[in-house]
């Protein structure tokens, strides 16, 4: 996640406003579903020709969702643009991958830039999958990086219609979108959650190496995130914010909702944060309670060996007169010396609570 | 307190507004407690048909308060929703007990969102549960995630009406229910303070790593404390500032009591934590310390042993001539010579401050 | 101080609004005494009946200052509350020692708490006593914790009026009062930094753990101080802010100065924990230098007598043939190599500038 | 990048207003290339007669652009200054290359410093080059520190005219060359992004201290970085906000994509900072790492060898009875035990996992 | 710099507003120098009796210039002060040399207070002199705390008006003090940045205590610098902001140009904060290596030499059959197993890369 950070990001010295991918190409595909539905009837079709089926557009009480999968075939991204009547600048930053979260009003229709996140197990590694979003007055115009199921539910309650959500206006499909995508947080956060536990065990239990590098690489996912997340909530209020005639207000319940979880997504990710730099800090002092063992025990070995060799070297020396050398129990006294000697650090070592 | 803290609040792919609980189901009961009060009278009863003794509610003098103590029973939920007509949404988020405490105003109501803590002593941990309270013209709807005894002296003040409560509106019912809720968050503290006192005299007076880990402990859980209150400020600065028809002037007083005590807490755990990353410093410090107690141990039994040793090596090598093995006092003078070293150490080692 | 900071500030259960000490009551007595004056008169008496002396109230150009010094006595309280007509939350906060600063504009007065702060030299701590004011129309009524010299002064300048104090009205006099309070802090921090700067110079000559524990103590008193007067800013700005028509325009410059020094308090208090963090970092820099000074003599110890030691163990060793053994300066000349490699060693290690 | 920060910076004592260089001099020469153009022609010629070629500044319909490499020639620079009638603070401003990048809006033109940032490869640092925009009614007037190739891109794109940039105004024009600018700032990013997973893979493989120090310098240039761009942001914010005249509200968005690149730039290098802070940790605990591994080998060699030293020590003993002695397998009886020790330290250390 | 902050600050029980010197007196005389000028005339002359001169006051064209430097004639500043009718307070602000920077706009005149900063050289200390402007219809009255070169400079232009300074008004005159003030910070802090490079350099090459303790030293001159220059920041924008009628807008621009070097300043000085920050942990990190150093010459002399010994201890054992001991080669046999021993633990050393 960290490393698409930056990326390719800058296209120095192109004109402003050429269409191509900036970032990783991630699907080679493309694909168009368009949904058109009012309370009384739904219809959903893959298409490769969208203008075709658009023609309801111009009846107000129809909502037209147009959802792209793959970013791949920028001509038909260019001809959805031209029906829209979008700005090359929305175009530019659908094929740009590396957006922050934004919203943006123009004049016919509000844009807003949101991340997908995705555990990817394999590599213990958030992804982020950008989705754009085009509000216009009765239609929404969807583009993912890669062909996604995240959308499969929404169309299946559009089509049964149980929550009476194609009574609502395309403002209200627009806010169902960025509640899915920011719900989808939720199972993110778990895993990593389950992953922080999992370490902080490791940790406790055997202080290694490379559970601190985890620590480390969990840091810097974090850290992703935060970058993926925190610049929504400005989004949000920007959106709840701005007069735009695209929002209703009847909405801004559930827009304040979508806020209200993105604040504790961000929150909760903050206080993982400051949980794993805790970790580094017992991981460190792990270590250096590890040293200290390791001390103590060379130290112990030191401090009771070392004088039982100055006895035997005592009585290995070749004075003429040493008179315990001819004492008929000079060789036991002198190991009974040494026994009292270890004998007696060993009790000097206890009483310290070295052990 | 912290493991829930993003549980599985996620209910991605179910369509936005459907009655589910999310997070832990706390109590497998759910008891309703209506009580109807004007000035001159007041009426308490535990019902499962809250409809019926709702009648009053048409009498503009008359507060009634409705108490839902477990949420187990999603269709009794539901029928009080439906009779004071509240949004999807609301019931949804009463369901949901990892809510962030927040206030929402809504065209009929207001509706509130707080935690309680309380102090689990067997596992030294702070739980929280969630209270949602609803403010309308004449009515305060309360529920909590399990039976409460949280109000029960509410209930008696309201029976005596000792202090003139029954002569105020619903609005200030429910601020008697916030206060309490905040006032219950001063004992936690306090629990807190005192495990906090415990453990810092543990750590200054013997350094282990037990201790450590409950300080990385009390740590996560002033972590999670916090994420329950500090959004509550905002939630009261937004009730006092809300021209919400639901919140009269008069109690603006009360309000901004509560919203003190809040900040107060707020600042208390702050000085808390940073107590703890105190404590933290100063065990690190500490380790090193034994460390270098260890180490000065070490170094003295080296330096005062190895020159003997050597002494007695060299008394003990194989010359043909070496005169001092056969002087009369030889062995004594190698004993004494080793017995001057060895002072000399200590005399430098004393000087050096190290015992 | 911080030991405080919780304290029993709950009353939980009990209804909002009844009147008791909440905190520790740190005096059996109460004393009232009521001053009155205009620009041609003084009057001071301490009494029990204040009501009595307090007919010059109606006169409009009279103030007059009723100060309680020590609140053993509830009833007077609330004699002087009724008075005054003093909402019931001010009384309840009057007795309540653990309030936040802040102020508080009630319809016919303004109610404002600050701490003043004693240094206290036994224990070296800062503790704090509340001071709370209300400013009415023409009166003020201040109460503090226990018998304080710190008015008197202030009394004597009413009583020889020599900077013309009398002529100014009730609101300069409350902010004589706050200038007195806020002023006191003043020595209160000189005496930290005097202690800060014995400290550091402790810690740098020799580092020892219980100056560590002392930097530890103090960095707490400096967080105590901060919850003591960080929130009197805002409540400053507040008071300036308010249209309340008991603070006079004229005085808004007093204000300011007031507003001016408490900044100046914050701001210097907090780079007193700024360096006391230095110091934390300063003395774990000493104890690791220090192991390093221990290590280094081990070493050097070590590999001096390591090696001489070897050559005695080479010429102690019994084999049939060894010639050296048998030469006639063979013995000098072993203590002559021995000689040789301890300078040598010696000399690298100077070169290696370790001593 | 960092030692320029302040440079000499400072003209104290000079009369404020006085053209004179400010901070290092790049470049000695100076070179003037003025573009004009409106949608149906294009000119640009390089010339030492700025003042000629500038007749077509009376026709609104015209905008031109003059931009000026290189700074020696201050004369020049006054001749511009004069003919565009700019504010003598804005000259010294643009003479003076440790400007903060900001905005000001003048009365008849907005000036805008900004930064170009430029990786250069030999050094490993981030070089800074200051360039100004003045904006007014229908001319764009840059100034480099020295001669530059960012712009040559935007000139052929005049040229051209592909993207019908020449039928946009001169606002557009200063868009276009701040859009330049930022966009230049992501290649340098992804350089410290290179260098910063290098120096990451080297420390986490062997800990040296020459990477330290390389994290040292590279935390370095980022805070320069930041000093350089952070600024930018707020002066981007002042220039939508502004109501000058200058700036077209059709351009809005492009400035918001400026303003948007910007603010991913300063998340960015804050990020950088925060994995180079986690990288000194992850340092810092490699050498405690190595030093227990160090400490770890002693004693294992000192645990084994000292107890066999005592053992040969004690048949060295010169006792007249030492029955072993006179035993036949005396030797090979004490290597054994020598063997027997020595295994079962190995042993003991194994189940220690400490190899 | 850092004793000052707080010093002598208080006046506890003093009337508010009486006239005594606060803080340090650093200068026991007082000068009065009066400037007098309009386009047409310029007059300055050292006075006692400023009142004499001052007669032009009434014409509105002329500006008048008072500065007052060093303030031990209270009297003097009395006069001056009755003579522009300045509110006591302000004398009383120009007496207390430990003023937070800031502005205060009074009915009749602007109250300015700056700071500055003077790098002692002796002491390696910046410190800090205050200066006190005010500022009214048609004069500037300055006042410094000793006799300063500072000012030099501005008579000269106001003597020549070649930069036409002469013609603007009061408001310029005072800016071009404040620019003249303000600028002076950047020579101070390039002495602290060649102060840091210079220890930087020290610290890498040899990391000894005593630089520690200077890096610890700077640091408490950047807070110092920081308390003297952040609230000046506020106060800039402040004078701006006020419609004060002495302020006129043409002059916006140049108080912006002061208050961006204000900023620039601020923000190299948190730089250096931070970088010195980063010295520590550069510092902290060397101390560790260099007892990793330590260490592992500790280790490589004891694994080498240990074994050796025990080896010359084995051959030194007085068994009766030691068949070594009768070789004609065993003498030579082990020294050269020691030989092998040694050499085989050197490359067992080299190979784990320790030296």
């Amino acid at each position: 996640m960290f490393k698409k950070a930056i990326g390719q990001s800058y296209k120095a010295g192109l004109p402003p406003g050429s269409l191509v991918h900036v970032g990783e190409l991630k699907s080679d595909t493309t694909e168009v579903t368009v949904c058109e539905y009012d309370k009384d009837f739904y219809r959903e079709n893959k298409t490769s020709e969208p203008e075709e089926c658009l023609s309801l557009l111009e009846k107000e009480a129809v909502v037209v969702w147009v959802n792209l999968d793959g970013l791949a075939d920028i001509e038909m991204l260019q001809r959805i643009g031209d029906f829209f009547n979008l700005h090359r600048l929305t175009l530019e930053d659908i094929l740009n991958n590396e957006q922050r979260p934004r919203q943006e009003a123009y004049e016919n229709y509000t844009y807003v830039v949101l991340k997908a996140l995705v555990y990817n197990d394999d590599q213990n590694r958030i992804d982020t999958e950008q989705v754009s979003i085009v509000i216009g007055g009765n239609y929404v115009f969807s583009a993912c990086e890669r062909k996604t199921e995240l959308f499969d539910t929404l169309r299946k309650r559009l089509a049964s219609d149980k929550s009476g959500i194609r009574k609502k206006g395309a403002d209200y499909l627009a806010y169902a979108i960025m509640d899915i995508v920011v719900d989808g947080y939720f199972p993110v956060l778990e895993k990593v959650s389950g992953h922080l536990e999992n370490l902080e065990e490791l940790l406790l239990e055997k202080p290694e190496e490379k559970n601190l590098h985890a620590v480390h690489r969990l840091k810097r996912e974090m850290l992703g995130m935060r970058q993926a997340v925190w610049p929504l909530r400005e989004a949000l209020i920007g959106l709840e914010k701005s007069d735009s005639i695209f929002i209703q207000t009847d909405n801004a319940f559930h827009l304040r909702d979508v806020y209200s979880h993105t604040v504790q997504i961000i929150e909760t990710a903050e206080i993982y944060r400051e949980i794993l730099s805790g970790l580094l800090e017992i991981y460190l002092s792990s270590v250096n309670n590890r040293l200290n063992e390791v001390m103590k025990i060379l130290t112990i070995f030191a401090a009771i060996f070392i004088p039982l060799t100055l006895i035997s070297g005592i009585y290995g020396m070749n004075f003429a007169y040493m008179p315990e050398l001819n004492w008929r129990y000079g060789y036991p006294f002198s190991l009974g010396l040494m026994a009292a000697v270890a004998i007696f650090m060993l009790l000097y070592f206890r009483r310290k609570k070295w052990f």
